[in-house]
């Protein structure tokens, strides 16, 4: 199902999508009436009730069609989670189903100018005035925002307390409040389909009962998003990277050269191998990370930190390769070949960078006992 | 099990049967005692009756020992797979108990001089004489050959017909039988833990009903089996390696340099998390296609063949890092790395080259329709 | 020079031409001026008369201000080369102070929709008319087309014999000449600062003087001009990749993360030492070839062929890399870091792709008798 | 003549010498008698007065023959090279006809079982003693310790003074002086045709004279002796990897599969040009690098580095396709391809890991201004 929305409503489309920076929620929201805004959210919560495995099985598919679109919808769905996991009654049945239904975009505002992945340098604070909270302070690169104008939630993680990841809470603020402001879209490399700016509060006022999650856990719970954020990306780039690929087997298939068609070529042949082998044991890889974490197991935040930047260094190195086949046609925009190396090569960067992820992964390493 | 067996068993006896290239016979069949040598074979035949995956395990464990000891082991198997998936009821009643418990050992006889895996280059041949066949040719690069002596069972494919794969039989050869004599053990880089001979068939007299399976599918035979032997050698190549990261991890938190344990310095860090990462998803391609031969899935053979190259790549890619982060410990032998290393490296080479592999997915891509 | 230049006429600008897609004329008609569109085109042709090692330093100090404007000065110096080497005495009088000063800018015609690097596939058919040519067909991803109007000089390889590669002659065709047509300029990945068009020849007619060199030589005159053309290919990636890396030391210097500025971590060092190595070890060899050339070395096209290859892979690899180390930043426009990527991207390709010149190492390898 | 001495005294033998773990002393003083043990010691010191760049294509060469026979002359040639550099007239006069005639062999002792490169570790230490120093400590992966028995001169770092490297001074040690011990020699992974022995020093009385220049100097001249060491280690690995390389393009020439030729299957076509290609630009580097040592370039130590990086990295890699290009052959040692990649493998280790040349390159960028 994901697959033919990907090649029906999503694959004709993304090229223009990107030319024109357009960031099609029509189409987005007709995904999200077949359920893919909130995939892994509990079904009595209004989600499909999917596991992750299932949902990097979708990502994978809606990224055949446009990575950016689907890295979108990825982020959504992590937003979604956030807030059926920590959220209370009353903020579950508020914003679920605006949230499965994309009424509301969403937009997971951790990231700040002078810090990424690093909790201590977050400057972002929410002071307690009465009722409500204030929140002053500059989120960066935040995916979608302003999309949905005063229909958009953006999950705000702000100082609350002490320095340190314990002095950090979770806000839910709407795009309407008081006090928020965008700054302009950002000129990027790729991911044009999506809109990336600064969001700015300068005392952004959200009432009390717009804290997610106990006061102090802000931190904590991003983080854990965060394990699901990386398996999404990491499909979305599986996905990207399956697209280029097959591209690139149908353009061996016609294309000649010295009088015999590509695919003929066997240094070619070897080529295409290592990429669709390299592209299964990332993807074995991170079906193998959405099962540990379905299951809770004690690894699965390694598996996930090691999904992600497997999928993503290798989804980016095969539409790298799937575009060197097309030779000249590979650069030209009109061939969709080299927007998908572009789209592709944020997801080494962001929801924690690939250095990120192997600090992750080495600290596990080190930690643990006997491995 | 098989973990206990090989660090209690295997490990502490490794480094001296490559110093004296001492085969331990007896130590494999106390392994085959417990079930490991005729794990995939049917309960009802004799055998353990486990899956692909269950044997990937297994042999992963085994390997964490020595991999060339694993890895005869993976080929017994792999010849008792054969007999009992192939050979009539008398076959299976003779040969199965005597393989279970490594009463006989096997070697698996279809590399010539000048043909490793092009069948049509195959030249040994086995003429009908009366009730017998009389098989001539000479086979090579044969692990474990002559170790039983009379008690070992040779399965060599020989041409009974014309040239292709077609033309191709299998054959039960004992140790015994006139005609047959053994090449000199061949000086190697590794694996000298077994031994390595050439297989000389002199007008080798067999009777007619040690044929295994029907004429002229002895290629086909020896193919099938190969897609577990891949499975297998894919997963000693993971068990050595990852020995040779648990060595690495534990010498990287005492040695120390520049008044820091290594384990402290990033660079390093940032290695081993790479080692881990790729070791793990090779790990997860293999399971994945171990899965799917269980399952007999139409793309197993594939899946096969990308996993078998990608883990004896990737495999003796981390124990060459593991070397290097010991320094020059890791170059003596006393160390145990270096030995990894040079067991692993033909892992590259054999039960088809990586080069094969790459010509086995590229055909399976360029032949699906839909990939 | 070529750096004072690159620093402060193409650098402060390349961001706003890739933007725009700006062709900035005027400012190459200034590196005109300073000698820098006749590099190695001899002194008393009107050219500066330099060797091609002092070519490749120039190229390379351009392309730190923009690799887009350095590739396309690059191409126009081939041209002007391809004239001084096989022109006649009235062509190199007529073209020569022109194409030295920029008065006219030119283009390579080569390529064609069904032929990159195969001759045998070329189609565009000059056809004698009495004491003219009239040419017919379509030339593809051709630099700078157009930009010139009528003051613009299309070097043009057309089959003017039999098949393959000595029924190719070549001819100087000007912009107004009748029966000549300009494609749309592609949108491409990158190189947006230079134009890139089809130029389409419909029976487009020419002077029998405008033959350049013998006739059934222009595919060897063609293929000559690239062994330099690969040089400066390669020193333009080798420029760029300079750029990028520098940038990269700089933001490390001052960029933050966890407390420590990112020039302390050391994994990040171990990263631009190995960038700094590899592009180090790039431009040895395209300095020992562009020595071999300068030399007439017997092996010189087989070490420009390899150093365009390495050149362009690893300056891409670098650039990409630093892109990577200024995290979300390097993916925005507004760092520069993207732009390198993308315009570095195409010299993997252009002048031969690097599958071809694996080919021409390998045969050159191969026919070799002691190597 | 250094690659007809390598080709016809060395390459015969080489095999055997490994196996044997036979240290040939006699072939080299043949090369001594040719010049070869004091390449670069200056003509009136008895030496050949060749650059540094001469002794780059010498070692190379003579390691086609035998990577581990060149390399113990390169290490020979760098303690030659120090007493000429460092010595005063007296030990010039003493020892430098004794070593260029390779009467006496030479061992480089720095290394100690805690401190590779760290100075500081450094804990052997020269006592004086009236006219005379006691040295205690243990030296350890010393090449060729022993081999020479009383003719055999130990060119030993000692700390004289405080921590850190300026407490530390060079001694010139006899083979016969009482006090010092020899450990076994170690069992290595290659590397077998010379001897690696601790060498153990217990109150080693050497009298006060064979001090190497001046006090507190001792780390700085053994590491500036490192800079040529580095190159020259560089060099062995490139010419042990041409000598693969070649090896395995005579193979492709005459061996078949599947009907054809090895060198008519594209994929290892290009597999053969990547390594000639990558080779090349180590060379390329590497004769860079030894250009900026004669010339006394500032940025020489950082080019060494890299050079030594890349030479043994690559080399390594070559050689090990080369086995690969063999099939199983390649993993017999018959073949020599394993025994090149055994020797090979310590490259990568020692005159300094490739890891320690990623910190000096790394320092030597960020410390730079202007790079």
């Amino acid at each position: 199902m994901a697959m033919a929305f990907a090649q029906e409503q999503i694959a004709p489309f993304a090229n223009d999508w990107d030319r024109d920076k357009f960031f099609p929620v029509e189409t987005m929201r007709a995904a999200a009436d077949l359920g893919m805004a909130a995939i892994y959210v509990r079904e009595n919560s209004g989600g499909a009730g999917l596991s992750r495995l299932d949902a990097a099985l979708i990502f994978e598919a809606l990224a055949t069609g446009c990575p950016a679109i689907a890295a979108y919808l990825s982020i959504h769905n992590m937003c979604a989670w956030m807030i059926d996991a920590f959220g209370s009654d009353a903020q579950r049945e508020i914003w679920m189903p605006r949230l499965a239904k994309m009424q509301f975009l969403t937009s997971y505002c951790l990231t700040e100018p002078g810090c990424g992945s690093d909790a201590a340098a977050l400057r972002t604070r929410a002071k307690k005035r009465g009722d409500a909270y204030l929140l002053t302070g500059e989120k960066q690169f935040i995916s979608g925002a302003g999309a949905g104008g005063d229909e958009h939630l953006y999950l705000v993680m702000a100082r609350t307390g002490a320095e340190g990841p314990s002095g950090i809470s979770a806000f839910l603020v709407e795009g309407g409040s008081p006090g928020i402001r965008l700054g302009a879209n950002e000129r990027k490399m790729g991911w044009n389909a999506q809109p990336t700016r600064a969001v700015i509060l300068d005392e952004c006022q959200v009432p009390a009962s717009c804290m997610l999650g106990p006061e102090g856990r802000g931190f904590a719970m991003a983080m854990a998003a965060l394990d699901g954020g990386r398996l999404n990306i990491g499909a979305c780039s599986i996905g990207g990277a399956d697209g280029a690929l097959n591209h690139a087997l149908a353009y061996m298939k016609e294309r000649k050269a010295f009088g015999r068609r590509l695919d003929e070529f066997q240094a070619l042949q070897f080529r295409i191998a290592d990429m669709a082998t390299e592209l299964e044991a990332a993807r074995a890889l991170l079906w193998r990370a959405a099962s540990a974490l379905d299951a809770g197991a004690p690894d699965a935040g390694r598996l996930c930190a090691m999904a992600k930047r497997v999928a993503t260094d290798i989804g980016f190195e095969v539409a790298d390769q799937a575009l060197q086949l097309h030779g000249g046609y590979g650069y030209l925009c009109d061939y969709g070949l080299e927007k998908i190396v572009r789209d592709l090569r944020v997801h080494r960067i962001l929801e924690g960078t690939n250095e990120i992820m192997r600090l992750i992964v080495a600290r596990s390493l080190l930690e643990s006992e006997t491995k």
